[in-house]
């Protein structure tokens, strides 16, 4: 069934170990789309300045990813970010931001869109991802993701929206702050009885942790990547894979959300062996449910 | 089959946000006895100075730990370490170390444990792991630990000993800086060239990593434990849960070594939910069973 996804198309400059990539494609919606649409068909929305100089039909070409929710905007300009990544690449530092078009009114969502059974709402203030939502009419599975600055500046909004949606992705350390609870598993406990069901936190390399309102708790380390060239998307990539493989499956299990907690894993285990989205572009299939294997098999005992 | 261990016996003082434990049992030949001990008769071997305030063997009353192996030197006094545990607990700061006993010559192997078949030499001078190795005769598996001091400034009898040596345990700070590798993975195949068939890579809350020279990876995420109370002796904890295990297994492969992996990695999480002992004394080996069921299903897709 197909998926909405709500995020940003950005313009990247990223400094690793490993060199630098300036002004490439970024942005949450993008790095979402390209790693859910292994499975399901995506309905993208975002926006950009009348300077972006990437074409996402090309970017998407072959891919079934609705671009009708794409609307480039005139005498606008597009997101842009730069960062740099140091030694072991747990850490980023943040160069610069440039907001533009994203300081701007959001994107509409398109009429066609509003039937949406699977919705993603990337990282934005949590007022625009409930107005966001409002469009969709009678989403089965809505998904968010958030950051520090909205859960210390924009508390009410962010426990509104939290009422409205099924799933919380964020990583440990918003986890904490969100909680107030030190402890991991505690902390994803406290969120959900902020009003999710699902909530899955982040741990970079050390991989992920779900727990669900019905009781389920699953641990899943980061896939053994040798190669991190760039983990800038690492995030969007794995969201993606998770959504796209929940829609795909159709049900809401304990079962499916842990196997889509692996294939979000194996996904962005891609998107950082190469800069940008080289890596996840040069990805098929195959090459996905070769590492799902692998991560499997690196796990039992 | 019974299982050597040679390490400090110590008088820790901690402190942790749950309060302070001051004087009590510390070291890491206690932790690994007491966790071994559930699953093999274990050969202790230490040294304290007539100082010391602990009855040993009340402490292991029950337990199969032969303490034939446990010096009281007279005149000397016991090893001393205090410590601080901040925030989440991952970091702690050493407040204060006397050596002491440890600084003298070392305790001797009794000639009654000479035909040990599975020993571990816990962290101290590979000149002198090397020293208590020789008095052993025909060892079946041998494992030790180290730390960053012994990698930087005693490297080239750290380079003899991982030569005469089936099992590295070290931690993943200690896994970069032996082997100028950021990448984990990477790191532990550079140590397997080293030596030992068997690196294991802790990673505090974030589980653990085994590469072997026949070409396993595992993979372990922690377990998840919600009362983190006191992190000390959680690395000798599990060193002592998986050789314990691999005693007991008598066999060394894939499949051994990955439960002992995981029993380690259990054992490790009683140790931690109290101060000192207190957590793992009070454990059952159903206790311990029950939790590695726990972990298995939380980590199965």
């Amino acid at each position: 069934m197909s998926l909405l996804v709500t995020g940003s198309i950005g313009i990247d400059t990223v400094r690793t170990p490993f060199g630098v990539s300036e002004d490439c494609l970024g942005g949450s919606a993008i790095y979402f789309s390209m790693a859910a649409s292994f499975f399901a068909p995506v309905r993208f929305v975002g926006v950009v300045g009348d300077d972006c100089p990437f074409d996402l039909a090309k970017v998407f070409a072959g891919r079934d990813v609705d671009l009708a929710g794409l609307e480039v905007r005139k005498g606008s300009k597009t997101f842009r970010w730069a960062g740099t990544y140091h030694g072991a690449m747990n850490d980023r530092t943040t160069d610069s931001v440039q907001l533009n078009v994203l300081a701007e009114a959001p994107p509409k969502v398109p009429d066609v869109y509003r039937d949406s059974k699977y919705v993603f709402l990337a990282n934005t203030a949590p007022a625009l991802q409930m107005e966001l939502l409002e469009q969709v009419d009678k989403p089965k599975f809505v998904a968010a993701d958030t950051m520090n600055m909205w859960i210390t500046e924009h508390t009410k909004d962010l426990s509104e929206l939290l009422k409205r949606i099924d799933c919380l992705v964020l990583n440990d350390e918003e986890a904490r702050l969100l909680s107030g609870q030190t402890n991991l598993i505690e902390a994803a406990g406290s969120v959900l009885d902020m009003g999710p069901t699902v909530v899955i936190v982040k741990k970079g390399e050390a991989g992920s942790f779900m727990a669900t309102a019905d009781g389920d708790r699953f641990i899943l380390p980061g896939y053994p990547a040798t190669q991190v060239i760039d983990p800038t998307g690492a995030g969007d990539s794995f969201a993606g894979g998770l959504m796209g493989y929940v829609a795909k499956a159709g049900v809401i299990d304990k079962d499916t959300l842990r196997k889509a907690i692996a294939y979000g894993t194996v996904i962005a285990s891609f998107t950082i062996s190469e800069f940008s989205l080289d890596g996840l572009a040069a990805t098929s299939l195959s090459d996905i449910e070769n590492r799902l294997e692998t991560l499997r098999r690196s796990t039992e005992f």
